[in-house]
């Protein structure tokens, strides 16, 4: 593994995980008005694709990561639905 | 360019569009209190990674859709710290 392939698995980490925090506050609030359903609807569209893309080309880390940003992001959508105006 | 590349585009398009929405709801409503900042810081680091991998490998799709990316996610952090709890 190069230092650019350690670049992108830091940086797909890194956006994964970001969203964590997101619905830390959710949950701990119980307040998403400020959320767009719009940005997360989009997004998961896009990380769907960012999984087909993976498992197209077999790259696990790939895979890995727009499996768990899936989940987060659903987890957000959902929360948004809950709890949010 | 073969149908995974169209796959990729179109995922990293999205992911990046999705943006949009969410700076115009904190615009709009001048309230930011239910967005994590540090989602955002985060998801921001991860961009600037993903903008390096996209400039060492000299892909043009990647550097453009993450510079756009940057941009809208600097603008989300400005209004939060602008108008958000």
């Amino acid at each position: 593994m190069n230092y650019i392939d350690v670049i992108g698995m830091l940086a797909g980490g890194l956006t994964t995980v970001s969203l964590v925090p997101q619905v830390l506050k959710i949950w701990r609030t119980r307040s998403a008005n400020d959320i767009s359903l719009g940005m997360f609807a989009l997004f998961g569209l896009g990380v769907v694709l960012w999984l087909a893309d993976g498992l197209l080309i077999d790259a696990l880390p790939v895979i890995v990561a727009n499996a768990v940003t899936l989940v987060l992001t659903l987890t957000i959508i959902l929360m948004k639905w809950r709890f949010g105006g």
